[in-house]
Parts: structure tokens; sequence; C-alpha cells
């Protein structure tokens, strides 16, 4: 059996560029620019909680850096770095081989230089911790949205929760719906173009990976306002329209997760800009709701149905721990 | 039972100084200092690998940060900024109280500002990456040792391996020699001020985390040398040498891990600076031999006994896969 030593050299010592030392050492060294700022965030995937345990390698290997590039599109970064910390049964060859194509292909897709990491004996568990540059100033923070503003959202919301809840069988999906959604669920595109054009546009930006109705409470609390949005303005694709019974469509548009689209506030004033950067970046981008000032003590978000009435949630969005 | 946000509020939302963006955002934003580079290290660590399953809290706390910070002492750089990823069965208030004491006392000790972290179910994990800064070029790499460098290993080998061996019974100790031990192997305090001391004075430096041998080892590959070390000059404890079996020497001291030294190289001529600076920080340093030219194709160790023989150890270091 490989050893420790020799399994993170074979599958995963690439050494990049533009870094002064990579993997092999106790640290890596980083180049880091004048007049920017060092972003950085963590993810921690777990088998049985964030992926199946029979999930495809190479779809967890991208996903695992995926979610990660996510963050940094959420706060206006380029995404530079990332660490890798993993934790494995066992040394099987065949899942480290898809595992580090798929984060490698992430990788490359989004120009990240993996510069570290630790492999483990322990249950199956990934770790990545990625690090990335904005301008001094300029990231997109959830605490930045002001009473006025407008609530974007880019692309679809739900189709990954469909997906999930077709690979569970709960929902019978066609083969070709059920392949176009995995791709969704389980290699998620990153709005890193989005992210980076959104400096200077918006007042402050989530990426959506618990929910929209989580995730833009995260916003609505550390900007301390209040949100309205209106569910007939959710986009939703054509595919999840056809397949999710009317009993469920809110719970998983709204509370689904694993999205991985952005959710930003922005002044009125912008709302044309915003339509043209739609255009030009090619991504679906819709106005759903408006910044509210805070009526209360806590943040309160609003769902306005069809009929006006407000819709409720049972389930906000994913929490590990509830 | 708490959910994940008000658990990361709870006991790891604590704002550090000289970040502009902490926890609760995607990313967490930092200063990075013009001429210094940034050091990036990531360790994960495993119930029943790394620690027992019933450790003490406190002491996992402190030793997954610890061991990070001993990664930034060997790269010669001031550990800054770390991020936390936890995967846990179930919220347990008593053990994430500890948990939290001990990583936050550990980085209150060693100037560690926790920035970002990542909280989910799933077996015991914890995975640390920490951020260091260290000026340009002075960083201490493994790749640096030189012909005729001696070679220096600071502190007590050993002791941490004897205690893991107290507490699985298969070596009994007098109850104050193993509170003693055991300090040593739950709460390493990693050797920051001799690895910021060495900068300009060591050719090459690495944490003795694995074993001496397998992380002397690294130097050498790295450096493409061969080694001639002495075992009469390997630093040993005195209840090092009152409790271990003289068949069990050898493997304890150069192959048992976890002692979170630091091995360094430096040339001969500065070996009066060493010892000076030994006094001065008040931290053992030995000399236990010396850099060679390689003579084979791959980097050969040779330890020699005490009747001048070479001595083989069965085993080398902590090999999680092997």
């Amino acid at each position: 059996m490989a050893d420790e030593f020799s399994t993170i050299h074979r599958y995963f010592n690439r050494q990049p560029q533009a870094v002064d030392l990579g993997i092999g050492d106790d640290g890596a060294l980083l180049r880091v620019s004048e007049g920017h700022q060092l972003v950085v965030s963590t993810d921690m995937l777990v088998a049985g909680t964030h992926f199946f345990h029979d999930a495809d390698a190479y779809a967890v290997g991208w996903k695992a850096l995926a979610v990660n590039v996510s963050d940094m599109a959420a706060m206006g970064a380029s995404a530079r770095w990332a660490t890798l910390a993993l934790a494995l049964p066992a040394v099987h060859d065949a899942w480290l081989a898809g595992f580090s194509a798929g984060f490698f292909d992430c990788a490359q897709s989004f120009g990240v230089a993996l510069i570290g990491g630790d492999t483990t004996h322990g249950p199956l568990n990934i770790s990545v911790t990625i690090m990335g540059e904005v301008p001094t100033g300029q990231a997109l923070r959830r605490d930045g949205a002001q009473v006025g503003d407008e609530i974007w959202v880019s692309g679809h919301l739900g189709d990954a929760a469909l997906a999930l809840a077709g690979l569970y069988e709960k929902h019978p999906l066609q083969a070709d719906a059920l392949t176009m959604l995995r791709k969704k669920l389980e290699t998620p595109q990153p709005r890193t173009a989005l992210g980076l054009a959104l400096r200077g546009v918006a007042n402050s930006a989530i990426d959506v990976s618990d929910g929209l109705a989580a995730d833009l409470s995260h916003i609505l609390h550390a900007s301390r306002v209040d949100a309205q949005i209106h569910w007939s303005r959710i986009p939703r694709s054509q595919t999840f329209t056809h397949h999710v019974p009317p009993n469920e469509v809110h719970e998983m548009a709204l509370a689904g997760g694993d999205d991985y689209e952005l959710c930003f506030t922005a002044p009125a004033a912008r709302h044309e800009q915003i339509r043209l950067l739609s255009v030009k970046l090619d991504v679906p981008l819709h106005c759903v709701g408006n910044i509210l000032p805070r009526a209360g003590e806590a943040s309160q978000l609003t769902i306005v149905g069809e009929n006006h009435q407000p819709i409720a949630l049972s389930k906000k969005g994913y929490n590990h721990f509830a």
C-alpha cells in the first residue's frame, strides 16, 4: 500500500506558477500583491453529509474546490491559492485518480493553485481553504446592504435540490433531466466573472449555498435591514417547473441549498447597468425584491406569494445540526 | 439543539485585531505587509488517529492549532491567522467549551487570530489552516541544507512517544512522570522564538512531528544530501532515559513522532552563535550530526550507535497509511 508521502506526491504534487514554494515544505510561500487584501475562506465536505458515499470521485474533487471558489466570487475576489486536507479510510488509487482529476480541472478552470495539504487516515473528510485577492476596500461584504437596494439572484434556484431529490428517488426524473440536474449538483460552476464584475456595483453579496432564504437572511442580519422578495420573480428552470409538485416548490427553490449562485444587493439606480452586465456575461440575473428598513429587533425576510400572501418556509435552509 | 450558525457564533466568534473582516462573511479580509511573503500550512487531526476519542477537549483544541504554529516556526515565519474546519458527530457544549478554550489559549500564546471556519456534521475531524508572514526570501526551507552543515535539534526527543506508550499502558509510568510527559504530548509548545531567531542563521529547518529520522530525511531528500547523526548526541530527558527499556529507546526517540521540536542545519562556523542562542532563548539545542555529500542516487541517513555501528530503525516514523 502507498504511504502518506507517496500518496501526496503522486496525486497532488503539481507545482503551481506564481508561488515561491509549493507543496513539500512546512508551508507554502506566496507573493501577495501590493494594494490588495488577501481573502481567505474554508469549507469542509463530509461523506454522507455533503455527498453520497458512492459519489463520483471526479465530482467530489471538483465540488470540494468549487464551493470555495464560490466564496471568493461572493467576495468579489480573484481566487488564487488553495490548501487541501484529506482524511481517507484507505488509499484507493481509482478514487484518488478521479478526485484529483476533478480537483485540478476545477483549479485550472478558475485559476487556483494548490499550494499545500495534509493527508491522514480517518473517515472520508475533505477540507479546503482558499485564498484570493481583492483590491483593498473593494470586497463585496455581507454587511453592506442599504435600504432601497434591489436584491438580485444569478442563474436558477432549486435545480441542485431537485437533483438530490431525484437521486434519493423521492422525485422520479427522466434520465436526461436527471443528467442535466446532476451536473448542477455535482459540478457547480461558481460565478467568478460575475463576482469580479460586481465590484463597485453591488453593496453586498453572498453565495447561495444553504438556500436563498437562509443566505439572504445572513445579509439582512449583517446589514441590520429587512427585505421583501417576490416568489413570482424567483428564477426557476423549465425542468424545475415541470417536475416539482406545487406543495414543494417553495421549499426546494428557496431552502434547497447547493445552488452556488450569487445573491447580491445594489442601488436601484444600477438596475440598467446590471441588466447590461447580465447580457455581457451571459449570466441570467433577476431582481427578486428590495431591502427595507428594519422594523423589529431582528432582521426579517418576507416572501410574497402569487396571491400577495406571505409564504412561510418550514425549513429555512440547510443546517447541519438542526 | 444548537444550530450550525449559533454554534459558530457562540464558541468561535471572537473578532481578532489586525483583520479587516473576520468570521461571518464568505471570506476574511487580511492586511498583508509589504516586503513579506505569506506562509500557509494545513494540518488535519482525526479522532482515533491523532488523539484518543476520550481525549481532553482543551488539549485537543490546543494541539490542533499548536501543530500548525509549529509549521510556521519551522519556516522561520510569524504565525498570524488561522481557519478552523470542524466536523462534529453532535453538538456537545462541554466539549466545545473545552476545545475552544484550548484553541484560543494557544492562539493567544502565539499571537494567532482565528479568521474563518466551517462546522459540519460528521465523524470528529479538525482541520486547521494557518497563515504566517516572513520577510521576503528569509524563510527556512527544507531544501537549503549544505554539505558541511551541522545538524541541530531543540529540546528532547521521545517524551511524547513515551507518554503515548504510557497512556496505552504499554509502559507503566509513575503518576507524576505521566503528568509531565502527557503535557508534552497533549499541549506541545511550538518553538516559535527559535524559528524566528534562526532566520539568517540556519540553512534549512523542519519541525519534528513524525520522528527525527523521517523528518530529517525530508530535509536530506529536498536538499539532495546525505547525513550522519550520532545516537549518543540525541537529546533525551531523564524521565525518558529512566523509563524506556534499551531495546525500545532508538525507535521511541528517533521514530516516535509528536515532538514538535525543530531540526535545523547550519554552517559549522555558526556553532558558537547557536550555542549562545540556546542560552539567550533558554531552549536546549544539541548538535547531533553533519550533512554529507550524497553518495548514492537517493539521500541516505546514517545513525551511528554507541559502538560505532549503524542503527537500523524498523519504523522510520509515523505514517498514516503504512
